[in-house]
């Protein structure tokens, strides 16, 4: 059936951004973000958002992944605004490379990040960020590789305004679909076995 | 610890991209995706892929989402390319009011996009297309709201390479964060009161 022109491009992983505005750090929850790039995120900030003028100013930001045990606060940084609450209560604040994008030490992966373009669209501003440098707590890693089993992001659903949280792994990427590789060669095999045989009995009828 | 300019943007939702090359539709599994805004999403594309010219000749893409029972096809789409392999074979194909952005019908969700924007990164296209008509299955509805519960979605993480369900619903988005608002007044409230307790002793310290 037909929905209309609706985003159902979900669920996206909830984020903490962080921008120094007006001098002071601030959080603002985002979900609708996405991946241009190895080293380059992008940010759909609707333009009544307070940090929208602090990443302008000091073009940079953070991207800040909190975890299932975060989700109140992660959800009270996207209810109140900036200009009249200050965010930074929950929070531990620190500083990577850039100074002027604050981090979330709560959150077990931090990302800074340098403004390299800001789109203008009807009601939003697409910020696209190259990141500086990522900070990863230990706790979360396995191996040496982040582990989001670990990490516990809070994923957002815009349909039905809800978090969820990450399921079990289900595969290898470039990995499990290589069984679909031995089929089709069986098919080609079987194909070929069938023309044989067909070949034989003297006549070729036409194979599908 | 610094993981040095490392993307942490995940899990992110996998897609199956469809496009006409050459005429003939074609499918490749993308996850490094973006939400712009309410009608709006991105495409990270490395420009190696088969499709990013037909997505450019035609000006149109559509976003299929599979679920975990095709996962071994989604991962198939992004192992080989269009180029030598005809990836139409393991879906039925069909088209809504663009004509040119073909799509899957055994994916419960399909999105036909209109080509906005393209940005030229270094080794990446970067589409921004605005979705023209979304498809849904009713089956994965709940009083007439998509449930991701039952869309099933494949989590993709480029970490570890791997692929995840989506797990248990956690809380109401702009609600569950509420409740910090009482225990902020609440904290308030306490503060005044000791302020009172302080001013009847006859003496103000100073309160932190």
């Amino acid at each position: 059936m037909k929905l209309g022109p609706k985003n159902c491009l979900y669920p996206m992983p909830t984020t903490l951004i962080g921008a120094l505005v007006n001098g002071k750090p601030n959080y603002v929850t985002i979900a609708h973000v996405g991946i241009m790039d190895m080293e380059s995120v992008s940010l759909g900030m609707n333009k009544s958002h307070y940090t929208n003028a602090g990443i302008k100013e000091n073009r940079a930001f953070s991207v800040n992944i909190p975890s299932a045990r975060l989700v109140k606060e992660a959800d009270y940084c996207g209810l109140f605004s900036g200009r009249t609450e200050d965010k930074t209560v929950f929070f531990t604040t620190f500083y990577g490379t850039l100074k002027t994008a604050p981090m979330i030490e709560q959150c077990a992966i931090n990302m800074e990040c340098e403004l390299i373009k800001t789109m203008d669209f009807p009601n939003h501003d697409i910020f696209i960020g190259r990141i500086a440098e990522t900070y990863c707590d230990e706790n979360v890693q396995t191996d040496g590789i982040v582990d989001f089993g670990k990490v516990q992001p809070i994923l957002f659903v815009m349909n039905d305004r809800s978090y969820w949280k990450i399921g079990g792994k289900i595969g290898k990427a470039w990995e499990i679909g290589k069984s679909l590789v031995n089929k089709k060669e069986n098919r080609k095999i079987s194909n070929i076995s069938l023309l044989i045989c067909l070949f034989q009995k003297g006549t070729l009828y036409f194979v599908l």
